[in-house]
Order: structure tokens, then sequence, then C-alpha cells
């Protein structure tokens, strides 16, 4: 089969093909100038602060060519680009994209990639603005997000006090038990599971973010990306202080709407199972009672609270407290 | 020997005291918060615009990890991502570093490289503001250079007009040859050799830039990274153009200053030779006068014009016009 011989420029080409019309006019206009410059120029708002964020995605290390469909991993490299947006309580405006690939794979591969990438961009409202490609036997990507907030409003980590309530959006544990079935299941199977769906095409909480920020309700957030064990232990020490959770108040994935998946403990999974890119935050008490259960149907579940004794402590059921060991995802343990 | 367990937070902490206190209390105040949160935040000035640049930097395809110091892998892979902020015209403001290395160069290499990273990034005024590391066999670098220019001041890649006059700042193929020749030596003999020191520590052309922007001088700009015969096309079809260049013109290295290297073409050098990070420009005739034969001691040369004809030809020294291929460096090749 004769193959027309693949330039970095023609990759260049059909990334930007693909992915140039997609947005609102209204979000386009914050990128003056696009892929294929030496450099993308962003126009800011005024009185806004730009975010910064960039986030590998490898082959091997955070998905797996056999196990993920391309447009899950096209997907999935700029929702969680976009979920570090989100914890401060910013608006995605534009993205660029580091891409490595075997030249085998800028085809079929490539197409699909793209798609799901299309797909992304569009539901984030998040435009590609630039990048740089290069041939690699494996899959690279890296994904910068710009965003803004307004000056002065974005939430941070370090801003939790002792007394404040932790809370968290959504269940924890779902996207690694999605993750576990995925492994065992096979392709055509997954799409559907809700389970699996979470793993493969995460929802940054965007608006959740903006109206903890613009109703200034938190005093520190952060998206869960590693596990709650891991990243807990973060925003406790961004802000001085430690953490106590209840074992019991932990929103767990639900056992009824998952299949036997061998040793599935829900507690352990919530407590270290990444990739869910919930939001976990801190309100202090007086605002508390401004806090509904629901946010545009995303459950808002206090675990616990803030404490002047470091390092984060577990309720159990029985009473006792037990000190919670980082077991979340870390790719040098 | 025992070593303390590497954890992703260890290295971030690591990079971050490296980078924290190099820059100018002037230019650190466009971050207002770096590494360690979610996201970085940029306060853009007002009235300008954005650049947003990124690029790979790959063990195998970019450097070799026995040939190149760590210390030049830090300095390079910041500068060549900042020279295309230069060739915009732009001043760069910070930078996101993603870092993949193995657990076993998380001390000794890691250090090196961060001492290259800390020299460039106070050498071009670029503070470190965000970043994101994992675990990888191979050593892989993504840089993110945010910079500014003021609106409506950038040069494009695409505004070369017939006639224009094209220029290079320096001489073309120095660092080829500095390569070739750091691939034969020995690594003492290497640090002291200007050739293998413009490919190992490349000097972005930012004031050249700046200048060219700030006196309307240029009609498009870009910077040579691939070598001439690659990056030239882009810029015509960027500016839907053509361009006819002359050998004698062309800026080579002088061969005095090079010990024996075998098969040295000095004008193939130029045409072909990646990694230069000098600037290529196009100037209205009527400004030709305005341009000194040197900048900040940086020569400028006029090579051939911008022509109707589409494709790049180069005139010989007898006086015959020959198709220019793009033998540059193209990863996919």
């Amino acid at each position: 089969m004769e193959r027309k011989p693949v330039t970095e420029d023609s990759i260049l080409t059909k990334i930007l093909a693909s992915c140039r019309p997609t947005l609102r006019s209204s979000n386009r206009s914050y990128v003056a100038l696009g892929m294929g410059d030496d450099a993308a120029l962003f126009r800011p708002k005024t009185r806004h602060e730009t975010i910064l964020t960039c986030d590998w995605f490898v082959e091997g290390t955070h998905f797996l060519r056999d196990k993920h469909p391309p447009d899950s991993v096209g997907w999935k490299c700029l929702a969680r680009a976009v979920s570090d947006v989100a914890a401060m309580g910013g608006t995605p405006r534009c993205f660029l994209l580091s891409l490595a690939l075997p030249a085998s794979l800028t085809d079929r591969w490539l197409d699909e990639f793209l798609k799901g990438l299309r797909r992304a961009s569009r539901k984030l409202q998040c435009v590609l603005a630039g990048g740089d490609t290069t041939r690699r036997d494996e899959i690279l990507i890296n994904v910068t997000v710009v965003g803004e907030v307004k000056a002065g409003r974005s939430v941070r980590r370090s801003g939790a006090r002792v007394g404040d309530i932790l809370y968290v959006s959504g269940r924890l544990g779902e996207a690694e038990l999605g993750f576990r079935m995925l492994k065992q299941n096979n392709k055509t199977a997954s799409a559907t599971n809700p389970l699996i769906r979470k793993h493969l095409y995460p929802e940054p909480r965007i608006a959740l973010g903006q109206w903890l920020a613009r109703n200034r309700l938190a005093s520190s957030v952060m998206d869960l990306s590693d596990g709650l064990s891991s990243d807990l232990p973060r925003l406790c020490a961004a802000s001085a202080a430690g953490a106590r959770i209840e074992k019991t108040k932990l929103p767990t994935v639900r056992l009824a709407s998952t299949p036997q998946v061998r040793s599935v403990h829900p507690t352990s999974l919530a407590l270290h199972g990444g990739d869910d890119y919930e939001l976990l935050f801190t309100v202090p008490p007086r605002r508390v009672k401004m806090l509904p259960r629901y946010f545009e149907g995303l459950r808002l579940t206090a675990i616990g609270e803030i404490t002047r004794k470091r390092g984060v402590r577990v309720l159990t059921e029985s009473g006792h407290e037990q000190l919670l060991l980082a077991r979340g995802w870390d790719p040098f343990r």
C-alpha cells in the first residue's frame, strides 16, 4: 500500500483543519493568531488574571494504547488540564497541544484522537491555539491550557483555615473502578457503562468552580486527580493545617450499578482512586448553610474538617482515628 | 547506598527551590501564583497581547543523554521556546516546565539540568510559573513559554510581500557543525569551542526581534530552528509567495575557526543545518536603508528576496537557479 510521506507540516495541517471550526466566535476572539506561526497570540480580558496549567498524558503511564480508544485519549488529555482551571474558579479559553506519535498512527488513530479532542474543545469552550508535534515510538501528549479569572477572584489551595468544612463533589472512586472494569472488558461493552465513561471522558467541574469563586463560598479548592489520600495532604500542606475525614461520610461508588468486579472496596476506592476530577474544597462554617446538597445535579458532600493538628486522619465507624497514608497515584512510586 | 524515596512532590519541591529566586522582582511580578497550586496565575499588561508557544525537547530526538551535558539540556529547552517569542517581536515573561525522567536521574542529573535552566531563566528574564512531572525511562521535556507584545505590534510569518528583501541574523550552519563536532569530541573539549557552544547554549535573538517590531522594519519574521531549507518555505507558504536566495550571499561558517571535521560543506550547512535560532526576516525595499549591517554586534545579511513565483530557488555562483528542497530537520523524515 502506498502512503503519502508524513511530515511535521502535514500533521500540523491535519490538526488545524480538525480543530479550527469548533468554537463559538465569542470564544474564538480570544485567540488572535493560532497554529502555524511561531507562536499563538492570546488577547487577555481587562481586569482578569491568566490561568496557566500544563499536564502530561503519556502512553503506558496515563493511558494504554490497546485499552483506551483514541477519541477518549483526545477528550481526556484536554479535560484533565481544564480541570486545573476549574479548580481555580476560572474559565478555559484556549490550549496548546504538544503531540508525539509514531508515523504509523498519523492516519486512523490521529483522526479518532482529533475527534475526541474536538468534542472536548467544543464542550469545554476551549480553542486550539497552537502546539508542536514530533515523531516518537510511543504516544506522548502534553497539553497547556490557558484560562481566565477576574483579578483577585481565583481560589487557591492555600486558603483553608482550621474549622473549615471539607467538601467533595460527586462520588469518589468511580473512575478508578471504571478503569478496572475497562481492563477486564472488551471494548464494545465499555462505551455505555457510566463508570467506564467517567474514566474515559471525565467532565471537569467548571461551573461548580466558577460558582464557588464568584460567591466566595470556598476558602480553598483543588481538583482530585491523583486520589483523595494523595491530594488532600497537598491542600493541607499548602494551607499549613491538617484534616480529619469521616469514613462513613465518603460518597463512595454505588455497588448496585457495578457488575461483579473482583475485590471492590468502595471506601478504599474513594480514598485512593485517581482520575475522578471532582473538586475538593473547604467552606468556612458560617457559609455552610449557603451550600446546597446538589449543584446542577452534582452532589456536594461534607466529608470532614480542617484541623490544627497536622496530617490527615480518618475517623472509622468504630470511632477510632487512623493516619491516612498517601496511596493515590504517584508516577514515582 | 540508601536513597530517600522519590515522589512527584519531592521533585516539584526541588525544581521550585532551584528556580524561584532567580528573577528581578520587576519580572517576578507578572506571576501572581507559581508552582505548587493547581495552576499558575499570570498578570497580563494592559494593551498587550499574550504570546503562547510550546516546544518538545526529548531524548534521542532533540538531544542525546551521553553527549549533551544536563545543564545544556536545561538551558536549551527554555532558550529554543523563548526563540519563538523573539520571532514575534515579544518579551518573554514566564514558562511552564513539563518534565518526565527516570527516578535514577532525579539526583545529580536533575541538579545539573536545573542549573542550566536557572541560568537561562535569569539570562532570558523568563520566570518559572508552573509545570508537571512524571516518571519515564527516557527524558522528556516540554516547555511552554508565555510572552507579551504591545497589541498590534507582533510580527507574523505571513506579512512578506513580493520584492521584500530576505535577511538572516548571524551565521547559518554553525550549530549543526557544532553538533557534528560534539558527537566526535570528548566532553571537556566541547565546553570552550564556540560552535559547540552555539549548539549547546543557543541565544534567542530577543533584542533583535523587539527592535524589528518596535520600528516596524520587518514585514515578516520567523526563527530558524529546523534549517533555512525547511523554514523559509514555511514563511513563503504563510505569505503566499516564493523566494530566491543567492548562494554567494549566505553567511556561512568560517572554516578557519573549525578544526578538521569530515565533509564540511559550508553552503550545505547554511541551507540545511538546524538549531541556529537566528532570525529570518523580510524588509520592504524602502526600509532597507534603515537596517544597519550589525545589530548589537550581530551580523544582518541580505540573502535574497521574496518572489511572486512560488517555491524557493537558489541562484548559484554560475548564475543558474535551482529549486531548493526542504532538507532541514523533520522528525517524521
